[in-house]
């Protein structure tokens, strides 16, 4: 049997007009600012507190993944055509794709098979510009850094040797990360190192996510830390009087932008940071945008519940008090039998005994779920050459935790395919199962929040710091940051910081190598291993493979 | 007396819907990609051949400016207005302002006073994205280039040092302009030299402007010259299979924008390359939509006629076969001033002595648009320091030539401003005064073509070939060019090679320095000095006078 391929699927959808799409969820017309037939920004006057606390956020996270990931968004996508199947008023929130990935050996991101967002292709490429304008308004402040250290009227008297603030582009483009600019004499700026990373890895973007509404937006701007003078006084983006001009950049970005599932229910697609560097996860905006319209949200949080559902947990729901009310962990027989030892050309061959060796990493992300007072459901994402036993064996082991576990079919079948993973869902909703707590105050040290998420979320027995961590504590210290959240930067690959560790891991150290500061996202970014910030291009790029036609339609995008 | 600035101007004029504006060219809704409410994408299938051969096309350009300017926008919008005000059905087709310059010295470009188009901040900012569609396509194949020459399996042999595809950036950043790529090891790329142009610079900008359809644009697109291999051979875009992944990216781009003036008249915003590497006007596409759905098309090209409209009527008009039936020459009795040898600080005071003097300078530009068999209109645009006597002796002196000089008030009034100018060039279209030809044929060699341009247009009388000039010849021969139109770089400020023979200078050389070759656009760029593609900002940055309040509403942006 050959598939459709994903963007054969979504060409093959005749899409609804968005307005059509916003009658949905009561959003009249006029309110919309339409991005051409299929998109549209929503004003942020519609969000409603009393909505959002009536109604209903459901968090799709999952075990550590494979490196192919388990599918949570087209999870949560699947989840979500489900829930409104079986009567339930539901929106899917979910973060913008990065363009550079489409270009490389990721792809888009916006679901598959019969469970995916559309217009694929454009959400996929530029989509309302958002993307764009975090990176404008994140290298202009880095062409006013390099101007001020240029300037002979305005100077600040920044020591270029401790900038940290770098420019972003979204592309793979791996020449970029180590550069020397200002070459080429007087005219040309002061020499420096720099580099480039990835858009989704700026500040800027973790800054957009994070921020309750414009004011909050150029405050957060403002506060940006760049590094320090030569005299060792700290500088900040206020300090260069750059907050208002990069907040005008970004004054469309900061609008959340409705589109459509294959089976035209609205989903609402917002911002996109890292899940390593940054929360990973979309804009607390377009969180409360869903819930202010919406019976149920489906959101998601990148890579593992260690590093995605901590943090949406932690620090998205902690600072915008969000009340999850039930996570849906997706589990792959997959990824089990990975962490049972399978090697990546046996991942899909049946095999029991590797699934229920496996198992424990579900257990251990079930167990850490319910340390902050929320029901999880397990979504077994299913494959075809997953075997009957294989999931029996989830779906008891998880009935012996007291876990419902369903089949999902959303790949295949859409929200046919979810009716019942729906239900589990509803059901822990409805019975108020949950009552979620964070981990941890913010307010506590920072060294106090690194141990917490290390020994209850990750399993560690220690937390160890580098010299480089231990100045960099300090650094935080004098500049007044410790009640800042942490965001644990951290492989995805297991509950530890090596890679190696699959399975659930025990007896363990983690090391903060060193400790980043994100003043304007309110972080401080303990970095736990090397942290891919710019990815590269496959020797044989998928850009070889795509084509437009005469007509405008795309192929070969995924 | 206090005048308003642009924005407060822009700011105070209440919008109307797009689609009522597309109401008066006859645009169905349908038709219609909206993005909000006062801006829209037309789809190229509204060209309509039969209609451009009927209607109108109007160019205003200038005298050799000033630094400041002499008002082409302003004037073109304006006329628009007061073509409108006698009855006549007129759409203004301009360029999209740069990014960069917003936050420079030279702010924005969306007209002035009350001749503006509108939403004026929309427009000065990310508009509809196409700048970063650009951006990003230009940036893929830098990505791609690179990625090559790292790569193993799929290498080309390109030899780094021969590379001439420069990596854009939309932003004044002077830091860019010298770089050095690729450091940091193995895993980070080759080492070389590059640098960042801003983004109208972008041969991909140039190719966009000169492109028919989507499939000329990808042809286009594969024909970017990059470099050569190590043995010598040509590589272009096409060799890394790019073309279709840039026009994917391009493929909302293609398609122009339609917003309106502060007159509710329609106007046509579409693609912005530089003045002197490239053509300096709006996209083909645009000037074909206009005259698809307008009775007269007002457009401009960048700098002095020297410049814009001889690139606008041997390259844009020539390939496009357009028919421009007038030509607007814009003066400023400030810039006749400058060219009777006022400094700049006595730019505002009086001189009939100087403005006398300083005529020659327009008489040469009248001299030379009537080589291309069309018939000129002087539109003086007024500024309160002129003097009548100074308005009379420019009025009389066109008349003596036989061409109608009228003041332009456009920034004052609007189209209240400007309908003599337009009853004038009515006069000139209606009474079929042109009749346009090219001044040279693309087969011609290209050093006959330059010549052409050196002697007639700019008046010199004799082409120097420098050394590089000449290797770069015979580089174009080899890889067969000699039919590229040639798109001459020189400076703004002067008829010829040297920014200080102000006025109409004579007997002098004009210098080739090199020849650039941009094979996507068609045009070899012979470079008569030195070109500026990446400016800095200022010491004090204009963002910093910039905000953005509570509810988006913007000051400070010009």
């Amino acid at each position: 049997m050959k598939y459709q391929s994903d963007i054969e699927i979504a060409q093959s959808k005749e899409l609804k007009h968005i307005k059509e799409i916003a009658q949905k969820i009561n959003v009249k017309e006029d309110d919309l600012e339409m991005y051409g037939k299929y998109k549209a920004k929503l004003p942020l006057s519609l969000i409603d507190d009393e909505q959002i606390a009536q109604n209903n956020l459901v968090l799709v996270t999952a075990l550590t993944p494979t490196p192919a990931g388990e599918g949570k968004t087209t999870t949560s996508i699947g989840l979500t055509e489900g829930l409104n199947k079986i009567g339930k008023q539901a929106t899917v929130v979910l973060r913008e794709p990065s363009l550079g990935p489409v270009f490389g050996i990721k792809g888009g991101a916006a679901g598959g098979g019969f469970s995916q967002v559309v217009p694929m292709e454009d959400i996929n490429l530029h989509f309302t510009g958002d993307f764009n304008a975090v990176e404008k308004a994140n290298n202009l402040l880095s062409a006013l850094i390099d101007n001020n250290i240029q300037s002979k009227t305005n100077n600040l008297n920044i020591d270029p040797r401790t900038i940290l603030w770098k420019r972003v582009i979204d592309m793979n483009d791996r020449s970029l990360r180590d550069i020397t600019i200002g070459l080429g004499g007087t005219a040309n700026g002061v020499p420096r190192q720099d580099g480039f990373n990835i858009t989704p890895a700026s500040e800027v973007m973790a800054i957009l996510c994070m921020a309750s509404d414009l004011e909050n937006l150029k405050e957060r701007l403002g506060n940006i830390f760049i590094g320090f003078t030569y005299d060792n006084k700290p500088i900040f983006a206020k300090d260069l009087k750059a907050e208002n001009a990069m907040a005008i950049l970004l004054k469309d970005a900061i609008k959340p932008n409705l589109v459509q599932t294959l089976e035209e229910n609205p989903a609402i697609i917002h911002g996109g940071p890292f899940a390593n560097i940054a929360q990973g996860t979309n804009t607390i905006i377009a969180t409360k945008m869903g819930l202010s319209l919406s019976n149920y949200v489906v959101t998601e949080a990148g890579f593992g519940a260690d590093l995605g559902a901590e943090k949406f947990l932690n620090i998205k729901s902690q600072f915008a008090k969000l009340n999850p009310k039930c996570v849906v962990l997706v589990a792959t027989i997959r990824a089990l039998r990975h962490h049972g030892g399978a090697k990546s050309e046996d991942y899909n061959t049946p095999s029991l005994e590797k699934v229920k060796d496996g198992f424990k990493n579900l257990e251990k992300h079930i167990e850490n779920i319910r340390k902050f007072n929320i029901e999880p459901v397990v979504a077994v994402n299913a494959f075809t050459s997953d075997s009957e036993e294989e999931i029996d064996f989830v779906v008891k082991k998880c009935a012996n935790l007291g876990v419902t576990a369903v089949l999902s079919k959303g790949w295949e079948k859409g929200g046919e395919g979810t009716t019942e993973l729906a239900k589990a869902v509803v059901e822990v909703v409805e019975h108020k199962a949950s009552n979620y707590k964070p981990l941890y105050d913010w307010k506590s040290p920072i060294k106090d929040k690194i141990e917490v998420i290390a020994k209850e979320i990750y399993g560690a027995i220690n937390v160890e710091y580098s010299k480089q961590a231990q100045l960099n504590l300090r650094r935080i210290d004098r500049l007044g940051f410790n009640d800042f959240a942490v965001c644990m930067a951290k492989t995805q690959k297991s509950f530890s910081d090596n890679d190696a560790l699959i399975g659930r891991p025990e007896n363990f150290t983690v090391t903060v190598r060193e400790i980043e500061i994100a003043s304007g996202a309110q972080f401080v970014i303990p970095i736990l291993g090397k942290m891919m910030r710019m990815p590269g291009l496959p020797a044989k790029p998928a850009s070889e493979n795509m084509s437009i036609d005469k007509n405008g339609v795309i192929s070969g995008l995924s």
